[in-house]
């Protein structure tokens, strides 16, 4: 008798499902199609000889040579999380190197929050649109959403606190330039949503992913910052945060990190060592000493180009867009999001993009918890060359029309 | 009001328990301390100049550096899993690489596999002893576990079919120099644990970490080689190896690999996605590299120096432990696995060891799933030199000498 494989599946492995955004990448890569699909950062943006320079240093040195190919604790290395405390601290939030952990990439915070916060049915508070990868790493856990609409400031105060009122106790938030819409949070409102929470006793997880990729004006201070601002101890707070180098540095480290109350760190620990020991030990050597190296001036660079890119995408849009498509202008980060007029089916458009005019984006209705959303796109600005992202958004401008007429003729 | 963080933890999340070798291992680490506790590799033996090249050769090549910085797919690197495929059909089993899923070490593998086949209560053979990190990582899904006892050939036959006619479908398995015996099944063995298996429906976990640390003849087809003789299909079939270089390259890099049927592999991949992402792309590309560069050559340096560690071991301990202490004489892997006479409490003994010899071990009752083997320990022989490791021995078996004639004195 042989065994029937999927008969062996868990019921709740079969509820995770395939990413759009995964499938759309492939079809995507093709060289002549445009794509504004993938969140990928810039490749030519890498600091390569910085790179090149720390391998060397350090596999010259025998024994921190050896010493970054051993094991090493699950909680991290003690230098990087000490950097990172620094660069925390430089933001406002003071914050010990025991309530650091260094994960697989933020996405394996998400991953491990999940597992320590959710059961199936926790409700969970989430922006709509919200971070799909999010989504993604909390399905393992079936939690009940609530989505909170969003306005040009953040959350909407009179959901976010009638779903606190409804039970709630958690939520998931992006302040900073938010996949998928680009748009952050006010200074007000980012106090507001604070105090929202903590007069429930409510925990807030903070994506800090895009915090660094700011274009215009100063950096607002994270919501992590505004909550240590009463807080006794590091101990006490209200809020959560995840870190990257993903889109500063490079993404193939899969270096993030977690900030949270050592009560909860001491038992991610333990989950970090059940599930994978730890992050590569040399990796967070390596990333340690490039982040030392490069930065600031890196930040600089990366910060120049991208928002070289984002004017590109934001003019293109202005010149070509009909005018009854709107779209965010973003102060940070990598994406632009767009919304087509009612009745517009945003997932035809893609299928029609792809092949008409070679353009790929991300249709927004996967960003949606309820969703919703069937008339948004995501467009990231990251990868391209301002020309041809300009190229780009004229040639789906152009489908727009096309399909808009062939609408209105039908009708 | 402020959030009490603990209140949050899920109920499955307060499971987990800190590991006992953890713990250990911050006490083992002092200098002074002869370490016979953790199965950490010898870093003297770590092909560190090859690494240089790697590096230098990768980070110099713009094209390829800059890729090995990028993201990358959840599957793993073709050109690594191609190379895994290849070494595996040397070793008898023939998969495609669309069988091999790329993992953060083969602890993530275990975790993935947790996640994707157990359920609470789900029956899970294991061996007794068995891995104790395999246990923390099914700890997450609280299997039901169903302990099978070992002779010198492996598993109990009569003990393997009672479970599976108890209703077990799956069980987790190390034929090869297993972690904490040092034990390999025999040929024998081997088929017939695999034809039971097989007239049963069920599913064989493989871990075959150890494999290639063979130090006495030649080496014995895995299970997964002995399941593809009969199998029309490597998407058939009875077994899902584990596999990874921790113990014959380096573990910082976490490079491990699962092998099986498509059906799971897919489902695995986006479980990957979803959990962290993938694995560090520029470590496939270097491990991928050194592996090319350093094997075989490598793996005969190191089966020679654990060689001559495990002949240490095995020698000392027949030297000076006294006559009703015995142990195993393992033909390969990192461990030899201690049985003390009935009543003695080697967690006791660990305790004064530290204490009178400053030599450690892990105490063996946390390898049993029904928390039996208060009367045993694991000794790796993997970090110290020769003399070292006689030294700590005679130290160990003087205490066992001074603690039996108390024991004697007293009763």
């Amino acid at each position: 008798m042989r065994a029937d494989w999927t008969s062996f599946i868990a019921e709740d492995a079969r509820a995770l499902t395939a990413s759009e955004i995964r499938d759309l990448l492939k079809v995507a890569e093709r060289p002549e199609v445009i794509s504004f699909a993938g969140g990928v950062p810039d490749a030519t943006l890498f600091p390569l000889s910085e790179f090149r320079a720390v391998y060397a240093e350090l596999m010259a040195d025998e024994a921190a040579g050896r010493s970054a190919l051993q094991y090493s604790i699950s909680e991290g290395l003690p230098d990087l999380r000490s950097w990172i405390a620094d660069d925390m601290a430089g933001d406002g939030a003071k914050r010990s190197i025991d309530n650091i952990l260094i994960t697989n990439g933020a996405q394996q915070g998400l991953d491990l929050l999940a597992r320590l916060l959710l059961s199936p049915g926790t409700q969970l508070i989430v922006e709509k649109p919200s971070y799909l990868g999010a989504m993604q790493a909390f399905a393992c856990r079936s939690p009940a959403y609530v989505g909170v609409g969003m306005d040009a400031e953040g959350p909407l105060l009179a959901e976010m606190e009638a779903a606190f009122q409804g039970g709630a106790r958690l939520a998931y938030l992006q302040p900073d330039f938010q996949n998928p819409t680009g748009l952050r949070y006010s200074l007000q409102r980012r106090r507001d949503v604070l105090a929202l929470a903590q007069r429930y006793g409510a925990l807030l997880i903070e994506d800090a992913a895009y915090c660094k990729l700011s274009y215009d004006g100063a950096a607002l201070p994270s919501l992590l910052a505004l909550d240590g601002e009463g807080a006794d101890s590091a101990d006490a707070g209200t809020v959560i945060q995840l870190g990257t180098f993903s889109k500063t540095l490079v993404p193939a480290m899969r270096i993030g990190w977690l900030t949270a109350p050592r009560p909860l760190i001491d038992r991610m620990v333990l989950m970090m060592q059940a599930s994978n020991l730890h992050v590569s030990t040399v990796n967070q050597a390596v990333a340690l000493r490039a982040a030392k190296k490069a930065f600031p001036g890196h930040l600089g660079t990366v910060r120049r180009v991208y928002r070289a890119k984002r004017d590109a995408m934001v003019s293109a849009l202005t010149d070509f867009m009909p005018g009854n498509v709107t779209f965010t202008r973003p102060e940070g980060g990598m994406y632009v999001w767009l919304t087509l007029p009612e009745g517009f089916d945003a997932r035809a458009l893609l299928e029609q993009a792809l092949e008409a005019e070679k353009v790929a984006f991300v249709p927004g209705q996967a960003f949606f918890c309820d969703k919703s959303g069937t008339n948004t796109c995501r467009l990231s600005f990251s990868a391209g060359s301002p020309e041809r992202i300009r190229d780009g958004i004229e040639r789906l401008a152009n489908l727009i029309r096309r399909v808009h007429n062939q609408v209105g003729e039908a009708a």
